[in-house]
């Protein structure tokens, strides 16, 4: 009989020959099969579980069956009764070989497992995170080979984790001596790998065994912060919570922000408190929602456009108020987490991913990682309308961006009955062409106005205004119906049809609902929302004829506009190219969905750096093409021709990133000042 | 005439040819001949300076002359209008190569020059900091090429200064937008390169040109802390300051602050928080020594002992204070001098000297790193005594370090009459042998007690006690004397010959003066002095037994101690091993002066990070040979003989690191508790 046997391991299809006795996870680890372990093959961790690949024995030529593996131990006994192991599953570290045998990692096993992102989409996420945990048994002080602690530590790591080139942070060093006795000599050890310069850095220590640790993945946007605390070790978003950002108290948009600085010199200082403090607070939300420590929070990533960026930061955000538009910085950061404010792990690390440009920020970087169009074989457009709109296309050749100052219309500000999609805001309308009569939809109720019982429904909530979805459907709709012309103008001959219609200094309205408050679209909206869509639509175009391209093969549309926004009406309107329906898609929180790629998977950073570095940057404000198609677009629907004629009647101002003026038009509600 | 011309470097020979009209420093950056620059070319640093080497012309076969440079052009002369340019003396960033020349570079005009570190002392340090500034003129930024500030930066760096692989501070990003507009798109730069992982840091930036940074070099002692700083340009000290160390209302020695900690859990947090302000209070001594803003302090470099290593460091040194005395690490520390809680430039970097073992600390690294055993041919012992004593012992071929607990006797602590060395201590005594009177000197005083004028010249300052090296002369001119024998025993006897020899408790004491307060040698004092100097001895004749030898070719004295003490008297107590007089020299602080190489030397931290992993630490607390030779070393003088015959009179107790008893007999006034 042979002393040695021949072990198949699927799905890698890795084979080899090991000594019988051999265990299962060390020969796994000499062919670089892919097994997850934490505890270094002590029985502790269970994540290094296989099975007998019963099925797949003949494929492989092996004739011999599970009675190849060392019977199920007092290890493993224990194991089972203390964290459960399935029916048919071993623990590798414990099992050892005994003839030949097919071993299936499952999934579940790999530390590069595969993470789908969310239901009915395709992109997987590849599990590869920058921190890992090593269970290590570590040497006690001898006075007959004096050591330091932290150097035993690092032996230990070398010898059984085959972990070099290591640093250690301070606060480790403080906590070092009491946790590795209160651990008696064992302790889990957390190694982050992408410390600027390289190397490996120890970030956190626990006495004894500890399983898991997590990662934040923070999109901060102008209106509203959201984290997603993230297992480092399954990929999972464990917890989610979302914040108004307090910033808005300093102004209600971006711009308004930097206004607040350039008014209040030092204002950013304020800004970026009050953006770490809400960054806290969440950090504690989703630890509590899923009974964790913030301790056990070690890594952070985090998207957001540039202003967002660079207070976060804690850079003074006013050169990206005015010409040229000069980022401090768009280069990836990471630095630790402690560094911006974190009371998180005090070695956890922050990583932010790269701005593209002065308008075009790391949230568009996010959306890029999340959508890939570097990837894409064919073009694809992604668009993430905000107060700006910020806009990429191209494919695996090449990418273009640019921003385009859409105002922030499309969310419902400056629009005279305008207000942020949230409950009590009309969302979806259609327009009798014939009566002239809306039905609408308000945001927490299900039921449409022309259905019984609606106002009984809405009662609680009242209708308080219309969102961005809605005042573009309600645009769209007064076109449709005839109300107003390809122009944007209302046409008042209509009134003598229908009371909707009625006069208003010297232009029409279109009355929506009467009432306290009365909702109506006026021509001023309308004007606006031209002036939005047009500026939307000249970006796309602009970076269409810098591909020399006139049509697009996919569109995704991130953020909440995209979620919320009905694709037809978007192209009814002319905000995006043609398309073919079906290849429009709302990407969800695209932006967000980067974030959490960039925190699973430590190969996504330097794609997306390498990806933002060749994207060719547009300035929208120094392109003449620019002000020609954005005249162009005003025009329901756009005119797509080449040079068509211009719609002359309409004076248009050429748009500019500015600070809406103080008394906005829009809903004075919302516009506080401090 | 040919177009192009030799230059030759002196004094470094390098030589080559180049087209007229070439600038010198462009030829000498070809060669690789060391010329200082800050500003890159521009005639604003002054740094490039270089002479004519008129000496020198035959010499290397040329036989022209200074009219084969430019003439001096005009920015040349604006440059001596507003900063002065010696005679002879030309910019050679401005200067053009016309003709075969000589060049000699000037020690000051050399990056890596050398600095002669004392008077007397023939040992150099290279001038080679971590920290660079370059003057930089950073391109405005383009909408037609959007890019941040920040790469533009790094590119005038890559195409200006040829250094890449750059990263950035975030404290250094706050300030960038505002410095580079203040300055008009031209900064000056500093680069750090001993970052963790590599690669060079900017740290900090300045609005236009920027001349001089400095470094603090450190030596935290337990008692005083001392601070030198140090222009990195030209190497000098610009400004020291020493401050006592506050931690000592916590304890007044090392093992009473330990104690503390033991008493008060989370106490080692205050003594950081002590201590680092004091470090801050320093910095901002000797910045405002020289009149520059603390804002131009970008390194630290740092030495102490371990429990002082573990403090500043915010590590809890209790485990330092017995057995197995484990460090929590000994390994060199480079970080940011904030998380140390220096107020200074926020982007300057830190770093500690590694320590060596649990009671020899980065202290004795730098004294290493000073006195250079490492290179020695001959074994060279160098000792450095403060509560315990810190014994280094070797070669260029092999180095051995231990600690020994000496006590704080030698500091005058647990002496009867003793004090720390202070006016109105007795560092100096003689004693009849034949009228056993004394005669003394006072620190403050320049007469000897039996001079005239004596009383009155002390009578401000008063006699107050006896320090370190008063109680050292003092018990071996009371063996010279007669007055005690080789086993220390006071000769009661003598009572009869001197009023001086006063019967106390049933032993004698050997009164110095009468008055208030009344000095004397108790024979408790000259015991405590034997079991110090016996563990001292015993701890050198350890690493001599571990080297395999019976004498040493020179020694160092570091410390206060070693600066104090005469030679003569420390062999007639047999506190150092037999050497010859002239080869026993004081090496002053010199921790403190390691500190300064590390600071001054990139190099010297490998040097010195080499070194100390190669050293053999020895624990003299399982030694069973040290026991031995203490026991041996307490007779006056030592006896060097192997194995001779023991005293048998005195119990021995085994010297411990013990925290010294609440009433240490000592001096009272000083051993306050809070």
């Amino acid at each position: 009989m042979s002393d040695d046997a021949l072990i198949v391991f699927t799905p890698s299809g890795k084979r080899g020959r090991f000594l019988l006795g051999t265990p299962v996870l060390q020969a796994a680890r000499t062919l670089g099969v892919d097994i997850d372990s934490v505890c270094g093959g002590r029985a502790i961790c269970g994540r290094c579980q296989v099975n007998v690949g019963v099925g797949e024995f003949a494929k492989h030529g092996i004739t011999s069956s599970a009675d190849h593996l060392s019977p199920i131990s007092k290890v493993e006994e224990r194991y089972d009764r203390l964290r459960g192991l399935s029916v048919g599953r071993r623990l590798s570290c414990q099992t050892k070989i005994l003839g030949d045998i097919v071993i299936d990692v499952p999934p579940e096993s790999q530390v590069h497992k595969q993470i789908i992102r969310k239901e009915a989409d395709t992109r997987v996420i590849e599990l590869d995170p920058c921190t890992r945990l090593c269970f290590l048994e570590v040497e006690e002080p001898d006075m007959h080979k004096p050591s330091s602690d932290l150097e035993r530590v690092y032996r230990a790591l070398k010898e059984q984790w085959q972990i070099e080139d290591l640093s250690c942070d301070l606060a480790i060093l403080a906590q070092l001596q009491k946790v590795l006795r209160q651990g008696d000599w064992k302790i889990t050890a957390a190694i982050y790998s992408r410390a600027p310069g390289g190397g490996n850095r120890l970030v956190a220590i626990w006495p004894g065994f500890h399983d898991t640790v997590y990662g934040l993945a923070i999109d901060v946007g102008s209106t509203t912060i959201a984290a997603h605390l993230t297992n480092l070790a399954t990929g999972e978003i464990a917890a989610s919570a979302g914040l108004m950002n307090p910033q808005i108290r300093f102004g209600e948009d971006l711009m308004s922000r930097v206004s607040y600085v350039m008014m209040n010199p030092g204002g950013e200082k304020e800004m970026t408190a009050a953006v770490r403090e809400a960054l806290n607070t969440l950090a504690g939300q989703v630890a509590l929602q899923v009974g964790v420590s913030t301790n056990d929070i070690l890594e952070v990533a985090l998207v957001g456009n540039p202003v967002m960026h660079h207070l976060v930061l804690g850079i003074d955000p006013v050169e990206l108020g005015g010409a040229p538009f000069a980022l401090a910085t768009g280069l990836p950061i990471t630095c630790p987490a402690r560094d911006l404010d974190f009371k998180i792990n005090p070695g956890a690390w922050a990583y932010v991913l790269p701005c593209i440009a002065g308008h075009v920020g790391a949230d568009t970087a996010g959306v890029v990682l999340s959508e890939a169009p570097h990837e894409s074989d064919e073009i694809m457009l992604a668009v993430d309308v905000g107060t700006n709109a910020e806009i990429v296309l191209g494919s695996k050749r090449r990418l273009l961006a640019c921003s385009s100052p859409t105002g922030p219309a499309f969310e419902g500000a400056q629009i005279s009955s305008g207000q942020r999609a949230a409950p009590g805001a009309i969302e979806r309308i259609r327009i009798d062409p014939v009566t002239l009569e809306p039905r609408y939809r308000v945001i927490g109720c299900e039921k449409w106005s022309d259905q019984p019982g609606f106002e009984e429904a809405i009662a609680a909530i009242g209708v308080t205004g219309i969102c961005g979805s809605g005042i573009i459907e309600a645009v769209a709709e007064m076109y449709l119906a005839g109300i107003i012309n390809q122009d944007g103008l209302v046409d008042g001959s209509l009134a003598a049809r229908s009371p909707r219609i009625e006069p208003y200094k010297r232009t029409f309205n279109y009355v929506i609902r009467e009432g306290e408050p009365r909702i109506a679209v006026t021509q001023n909206d309308v004007r606006a929302i031209q002036l939005a869509k047009a500026a939307l639509y000249a970006g796309v175009r602009l970076l269409m004829d810098k591909l020399g391209i006139d049509e697009v093969g996919k569109i995704r549309l991130a953020g909440a506009f995209g979620s919320h926004i009905d694709v037809k009406y978007a192209m009814i309107l002319g905000l995006i190219p043609d398309c073919p329906l079906d290849r429009v898609q709302s990407a969800g929180n695209a932006a967000g969905t980067g974030a959490r790629i960039a925190l699973l998977n430590s190969q996504s950073r330097d794609e997306i750096e390498a990806v933002v570095r060749r994207i060719e940057k547009i300035e929208t404000a120094v392109e003449p093409m620019f002000q020609q198609h954005f005249v162009e677009a005003m025009a329901i629907p756009h005119k797509t021709a080449p040079f068509p004629n211009l719609s002359k009647k309409i004076t248009l101002p050429v748009p500019k990133f500015v600070a809406p003026a103080e008394d906005g038009g829009g809903d004075r509600r919302r516009r506080r000042r401090s």
